[in-house]
């Protein structure tokens, strides 16, 4: 069945609930790290840069993270009118953080990654994801970001992301209707949340179609999924999902985001605009 | 660096050149056939229902062929006119003929696949995507492909689908400029051909670039690439390449699409849309 056995030279992240895996060709491993929270590990792979692994899932490449950071990032920020404080809950790598860095209007933006064993490695690994981590507008806290969003002020945030790893192990709080609805106190009226929010594919009848009621419960008048292509998670397929406090967040200061003159690989206008547009199947199992 | 090995119970295909590989978990092996152009497999899978291999290169699973087939098929009959005769070169799996089927003014569809015992299997193993093939519009023709578009009558078909395997083997010649020469001189005018065009992360600076570049030197006008998810294919991301004899490919009858009733998985005017505005890295590449 194969010509090849991957059990060597590879890393190999088995999605077994699905019955796929993924893989990829390693060079060495660069680093090895337990953390209090989670085993973190850095591979040189052969075609995707370096690979950072945690608890054995792929969470970044060098060669397709832009994908993620930007879709988590800028759907949200352009679906605000004027995001001024924005909050990133985990996203410990940086990359959120730095294309967050890239709005002008942007004052203020506070990362809580309870782990800052993550950080450190994102310096040393992915340069480039922590490039902006001087800009002065950027504040990194290392803790619970479950703790954090129970004690800040309310109605004191534009913009919270919550860029976390799979609901399972130590992000699973981040996935609850209570953590929901204490996003939704701290948020200012016309504030907007982001999650990401696993595989169109795998996950629209189960995790997607939870959390988006989730929001509705905690108070959100407004849900959007937006799916876009990454090739290292399971099925190469991924999505955030975004919910808005008295804001829709299925619309978007769409001229703003044709006019920017960011550097970006992947968001444009056009592609927020599309991903709105659900695939007819996922709409169906929303609906179920 | 694995908990468990890929050797058995797993199909595996390595991309060797781009180092990494994508395995699904199986339950047995339905069906292996050498016919005289390739190795043709069947495999019952766990989670992605039966999957479809033709020399070690994963052709289709009944789980997430409707990105594919949806997306080879609409933008081009919807970036047409009034699409009446079209011609599907491949597509012996007929997936690709029964989207091209649910458009109401196709009056008929010539698919010439090379290997019938594609379209056998496909009949046996995949009988949903075969269902249509009884519609009086459709005519099914086992022959070569190349040779069948030389002797064709100039300006007599609308749309030209070029549902191809991978650019080396048995479709190779369907990727060199003659055969686009000649898939121009069939089209009548504003008519359009699409050719799937392999994936945005691995190919914008290759094949796709390349192909782009022979369809203008083909004659063709216009030129648009459209990238989509597919799970099953190298990086999870893939393409199709429309082309334009007097007519652009870069707008499509959104009207049309929008209003449509056909039952549809991915496809919306929406994504269509979407697609068309190329993520800024693949401009970029082409324009290298």
């Amino acid at each position: 069945m194969m010509t090849e056995s991957l059990d060597t030279g590879w890393f190999t992240e088995v999605f077994d609930s699905h019955g796929s895996a993924f893989s990829l060709k390693v060079r060495e491993k660069l680093w090895d790290v337990t953390s209090a929270y989670q085993h973190l590990e850095v591979y040189a792979t052969e075609t995707y840069g370096n690979l950072m692994v945690l608890d054995g899932c792929v969470m970044l490449s060098d060669r397709d993270n832009f994908l993620y950071h930007e879709m988590i990032a800028h759907p949200a920020l352009f679906a605000h009118a004027a995001p001024k404080r924005v909050v990133i809950i985990g996203g410990g790598d940086c990359g959120t953080l730095r294309e967050v860095l890239k709005h002008p209007g942007v004052e203020h933006v506070t990362l809580i990654d309870i782990d800052e064993e993550v950080t450190k490695a994102a310096e040393r690994f992915f340069p480039a994801l922590t490039e902006s981590n001087d800009d002065p507008r950027a504040e990194l806290k290392f803790a619970d970001g479950v703790k954090w969003v129970d004690e800040a002020d309310d109605e004191s945030v534009d913009v919270m992301i919550i860029d976390s790893t799979d609901p399972v192990g130590p992000a699973e709080g981040l996935f609850k209707t209570d953590f929901l609805k204490r996003c939704h106190r701290l948020l200012r009226q016309g504030g907007v949340m982001v999650q990401q929010s696993e595989s169109p594919l795998y996950h629209s009848g189960s995790i997607i179609r939870e959390l988006r009621r989730d929001m509705r419960a905690a108070g959100f008048e407004s849900v959007a999924t937006l799916p876009f292509p990454q090739p290292v998670y399971p099925s190469g397929w991924w999505s955030v999902t975004l919910a808005g406090k008295g804001v829709d967040v299925k619309s978007f200061r769409e001229a703003d985001a044709a006019a920017s003159d960011m550097t970006l690989d992947y968001y444009t206008a056009e592609a927020h605009r599309g991903a709105l547009a659900l695939p007819p199947f996922m709409r169906r199992a929303f609906e179920e």
